[in-house]
């Protein structure tokens, strides 16, 4: 058993639907142990360390934690600061000040990193501490993950909005492109399969970062499509680059814009959708041509979520404060699947985590590109969770013509 | 009561939620009359008549009409055509060759003027037909109507969105423009007002087609709310215009395309929200500013709905005809508000809906045309169903500092 003290809880990067299920997990667990004389909450990741802007949780009801835990985005607010050596080293100073012996941060890949980098300060400065990396993001890319929290709810977003995109271009006929989120891995363009039901139902074809987006072959794609269909339904990933790795947006956008990682702004603005629609409009002479980038609505919209992913979010949360208290442990919590489905809750170690990217396995990929195998439709089905909707058509006999028959 | 004959129906228009509500409520109230011998539906609306593309819904189940009436957008596909007097002609003619002595149109206001043209071909050729317009619009502009099913789900759509906006940008700060549709009327993007919870949530600003629209009191505008908060959401109607009624996006977009009925197309292209966001990264030098356009999602995503609009447009349906049954009466059917919370079907006349546009009263815009008053959040709340979720924020006290109250 460890020794008494103060834990701190932070949250860090994008929201997601069920980032407060963590939140509350890792509460509730934590204010079960005597020897835990606080629970403290960071203001913004990171920064709300550095400026001591802590909340204190013990002091928080139960009952509005639980309703916290249903709303989506950080209740601690969040930060896209990426902390550098210096950086770690205040944060590891005011965790002393403040008598902090345990630390969990619910973030990415990049707080994995900042965990590590804390935890090894504390190590130099003979500090006992236990520091914990709890995983998020809705783009499922951390390594040694079958998946992570935040994924299924985002994913059942866009399957839910590609059922009713479905039903709106069939019923008005035309092309479709939706954008979807995701920079380096496709995992929630390709969960756009999930929506198909009935033959014919799109989305026809599905473009992920993982592969080379050559716009030639988009065009010669969508035309064979239409031609089929008298429609088409394209997902793309908003991080679809050329053969050199240039993200087509780039290559279409006035200003791009930059954030602390260095990473191109890719969600927020809607050239890329536009520019493919134009492509297909003048290319293929078809007059109706939509798009839509699903933009923020994705990953916030509040009442879109996956029990399961809801279930996952809260227990790895609870399992985190267990591993730190009973089991005396540091590392990033991971979430393994052990049966189908079923999973368990791993600690790894931080540096096989940080930094890295989890990419679409070729298996989850058809051959040509466009589309995703029904491997990978057995593998995100699970996590988008229970009652699913589903489309119904109407199924009547045609009746005979009389006047058009005559002629 | 009405003579023996067929009945037919067709849908028209943009998609909404509840649509096939509305046909179902037709198809299985009409089965249940002996003295309709067949219930046919056709497909494309208009020109699903002209080519005489029938089902005979009479061989539907029961069971499976239920399903699709839990399917967003029309069962029965749409079109966009507007009929001329010809068009109406060759309509009635069809009618006639198939003994159609009902006539169920789900649709706008144009939908209620072919109903009508109809309607007087019949009285002209002393056949005998009964013509029901049943309402239908996301754009709740139908005149004589206190609202119009299909707008309630969307309204709905629109004020969760804004409410994971609200706790999405909160997380991380800046400047955010939602996009909404709404040509001429501002209903759906004033829903957006219903999101507002805590003090200081969004949408700050509101901006509505009923008010001109001016580029540089919107950057005043969101000046003071983010001098004030920190932060700036705002809800923009697609339809906006200048003074002389010019539609801001086409001040601005490089090809426009207009439909049949000679509408500049609003929807399906982010020009509008990338440049009001371009303006405020320019004018007032924030960063971070994002922008989404809500498009098809909006009217389109499967598993938004509200319960409310799902009944009323269900009974919409049966009304309709029931009117056409047991009162042998023509018209077009509207929803009147006859408590808070209650409504009733009454039949008005094709020619006071037809070709004409309800927009916002003026007691339910603010002063400055910026936002809602409380006026339009009573009348707008009941539409939106019951079990609209609920953000809850955590509460708890601040933690002392220690280091920083040092230096």
């Amino acid at each position: 058993m460890h020794s008494n003290g103060k834990i701190l809880i932070a949250q860090s990067g994008g929201p997601t639907a069920v980032i407060n299920q963590t939140l509350a997990g890792i509460v509730l667990e934590a204010r079960k142990f005597t020897q835990v004389s606080r629970v403290y909450g960071a203001l913004r990741g990171v920064e709300g360390i550095v400026n001591e802007d802590f909340l204190d949780l013990t002091q928080e009801t139960t009952h509005n934690l639980e309703q916290v835990a249903l709303t989506p985005s950080s209740a601690l607010l969040s930060t896209r600061i990426k902390p550098d050596t210096q950086y770690c080293h205040t944060i590891f100073e005011v965790l002393r000040a403040h008598d902090i012996r345990y630390f969990f941060y619910i973030g990415g890949n990049d707080s994995s990193d900042t965990a590590r980098i804390v935890n090894e300060e504390a190590q130099v400065a003979n500090y006992d501490l236990r520091v914990i990396h709890v995983p998020k993001t809705i783009d499922n890319d951390l390594m040694l993950n079958d998946h992570t929290p935040g994924f299924g709810s985002a994913a059942r977003f866009v399957t839910q909005a590609f059922m009713g995109i479905n039903l709106d271009v069939r019923s008005l006929n035309g092309v479709y492109i939706g954008v979807v989120m995701g920079r380096h891995a496709g995992f929630l363009t390709a969960s756009s399969a999930i929506a198909r039901k009935y033959e014919g139902d799109g989305p026809h074809l599905i473009y992920l970062p993982e592969r080379v987006f050559s716009v030639d072959q988009f065009i010669r794609d969508v035309k064979e499509v239409y031609e089929k269909y008298g429609i088409c339904i394209v997902a793309v990933s908003e991080g679809i680059s050329d053969a050199s790795g240039v993200p087509i947006i780039t290559t279409m956008c006035r200003d791009i814009e930059k954030d602390d990682h260095g990473n191109v702004r890719l969600s927020g603005t809607c050239a890329l959708g536009d520019m493919l629609a134009g492509q297909i409009k003048e290319k293929l002479n078809i007059s109706r041509v939509r798009s839509d980038t699903f933009g923020y609505l994705q990953r916030s919209f509040f009442g879109c979520v996956s029990d399961i992913d809801q279930h996952e979010a809260r227990e790895a949360g609870e399992r985190a404060v267990q591993l730190a208290m009973w089991n005396d442990m540091d590392g990033s919590v991971t979430l393994k699947r052990t049966g189908n489905y079923s999973v368990d809750y791993i600690l790894e170690r931080f540096e096989d985590i940080a930094g890295q990217t989890r990419q679409m396995p070729d298996e989850f990929i058809n051959q040509a590109g466009n589309d995703v195998t029904d491997a990978f439709k057995f593998y995100v089905r699970p996590l988008l969770g229970s009652g699913l909707p589903q489309p119904s058509w109407v199924r009547a006999p045609r009746v005979p013509r009389i006047i058009n028959n005559r002629k």
